[in-house]
């Protein structure tokens, strides 16, 4: 098979970890007889500082031209604290997920049994959990009217919803849920907000198409709490672009595998996968950062962009390995030796 | 001195745990010399039931007749995944906020040394723990226009915020801050929304009035992470309605001592206190409740309402004393004696 890929490295550690994954993809297409083709593009602050723009077209043009989109890490902390600042890499991502169609982000939450002491949670209070999110990513307050009024006075922002995008979004809930435990839970705001109430009224109305799938609807809030109290009782969740940023965030810590875990962003056309951690810019250049969770987010590309299961589950089993043996990054050595992020990408394409 | 309270039992165990607060409060008060009023009203499902109303306008009334009101819980399962249900429990909550304009919504979290253990955090995670959300309670999206458009197919909602609106929460949280640690963070999402770079904007004006705050900016999907990570490291934080709603949650969580937490709304007159828990209505009526956030409200209500601090340290040290000598409920009883509701209130009224 031959597989177009773009390249969004990015900012940060983003170039540095995006290599590995390139490695680990590389050994695993070679090993199953596949031809990979690496677009590289800009994004982020790197776009900017090249072009002046965080997303640029021919970055957008390479994205949709691909079959896939394998993405690093976007943020520099110049533009930190500057909510003035007339470009910024995150608008960058906005855009990218706008023009892309990318309205499905789908976030795990799982444990690695080696790592579990990581957590900050109990033990047993995180053995088990194995839970994913499905964030709707083009709308909401992300995407609505917002601006300033009164003589710069008062500030708005507005949240809407169609029946469309919630529809388009639980189906894959629903899908999803099908293919694992055939529970879902619908997370939103219903006693207070009009949209919450039309995102439950479209689920609820889907329930008879999936007959199969026990469906529970819960408050943001208490799923805030219920998440930190018993994370293994969750297991698919869908929910909407501005309770999801906030959720998928507080799910990915309690884990205590932060560092290692992948996600997609699934639209029409295109789907785009990276890790969920930020561009560290601290760690950057210095060979230090942790790719495994880029690495897996290249297995979820070959198995959901490209329906190849093993090769998936090749790089999982490879990655499981490299954690057993202790062919890990500093942030994971705990008094051990700890490797270079470059070394952990060799072993891992050696390995596979 | 004469103290005149509001008392708004509200639902399920709400009136339980209230009954244990008016008696431990009834003896401070006899300890000290003070004369308590209280002037009952209805509020919640038993509001609707009786008038219809979960406000009625009687209890407005005596609310801002009273120098203070102490709040119970309300919410009724009857009117849950209901989302159509014409009046709703809660509509009473936000109307009772906004009419008597409690815009600052005080939620402590701390640690009780003997509770510890219950945390679903390991105890080098939680230890030290004392942190106090001050939320925005009458502005943000929970009151700004919402509605559907286009055939019903979409809903919106609107988030309003006015600089008048953040510059008096921002100035208690300052204020909190100079009795404290002096740490402040604010909380928002001002890579993305107007509403958050105007409270930024103005947070950071502010600034200059207490040089001795040192103010942090942090993102709400960081801080949703942070609190499950390391809780110990904030002090005072401020925040929007809907974050402060997710955000208090979650923290109110993490300590192991949810059914212990307090928490006090404040307007520019009136002022209301109540336990944070819900009205758990599976208890209802069994005497079973732990009315300790109840009575550490009262113990709120005395140092915040009427500058009573003795008083409050009084309740403080009595519930303590419970807690060591093991005079407690069943949630908190741990294979030992399982105290009634109301035989814990009856030990703290006589041990104060
Ligand atoms: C950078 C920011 C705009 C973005 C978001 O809020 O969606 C990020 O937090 C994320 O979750 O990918
Ligand atoms: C019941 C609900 C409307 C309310 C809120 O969201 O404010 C509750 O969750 C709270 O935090 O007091």
């Amino acid at each position: 098979m031959k597989l177009n890929i773009a390249l969004l490295a990015g900012d940060g550690i983003g170039p540095e970890v995006i290599d590995q994954a390139v490695k680990v993809s590389d050994a695993v297409a070679a090993k199953f007889g596949h031809e990979i083709s690496w677009t590289p593009a800009l994004t982020g602050a790197a776009a900017i500082d090249a072009v002046g723009e965080p997303y640029p077209d021919e970055t957008h043009e390479a994205c949709v031209a691909a079959d896939a989109v394998l993405f690093g890490a976007i943020g520099h902390p110049r533009f930190d604290n500057d909510p003035s600042a007339k470009v910024r890499p995150e608008q960058g991502l906005l855009k990218m997920r706008q023009r892309l169609g990318l309205f499905a982000n789908v976030r795990p939450t799982f444990t690695f049994p080696s790592l579990i002491d990581k957590s900050p949670l109990k033990k047993e209070r995180i053995e088990g959990t194995d839970l994913v999110f499905l964030r709707e990513l083009t709308g909401g307050i992300y995407f609505g009217k917002r601006g300033r009024e009164d003589n710069d006075n008062t500030a708005y922002d507005t949240c809407t919803y169609t029946r469309t995008e919630v529809e388009r979004l639980a189906k894959k809930g629903f899908e999803m849920a099908m293919q694992r435990s055939k529970k879902l839970c619908c997370v939103d705001k219903a006693n207070v907000l009009e949209t919450s109430r039309l995102w439950r009224e479209t689920v609820q109305k889907l329930e008879k198409d999936y007959p199969e799938v026990e469906v529970s609807y819960e408050f943001v809030d208490a799923v805030a709490m219920r998440l930190v109290q018993w994370p293994s009782a969750y297991d698919v969740l869908i929910t909407e672009n501005l309770f999801g940023d906030i959720l998928t965030d507080e799910a990915s810590v309690i884990s205590g595998s932060m560092g290692l875990m992948p996600s997609a962003s699934l639209g029409e056309k295109t789907s785009l996968f990276e890790p969920i951690h930020g561009s560290y810019p601290q760690a950057a250049g210095k060979d230090i950062a942790n790719p495994l969770a880029t690495v897996l987010s290249a297995a979820m590309m070959f198995e959901t962009a490209f329906g190849l299961k093993e090769e998936a589950e090749a790089i999982r089993e490879v990655v499981n390995k490299s954690l057993a043996d202790g062919v890990v990054t500093e942030d994971l050595a705990d008094g051990g030796k700890a490797y270079k992020t470059s070394e952990v990408g060799d072993w891992l394409a050696k390995n596979i």
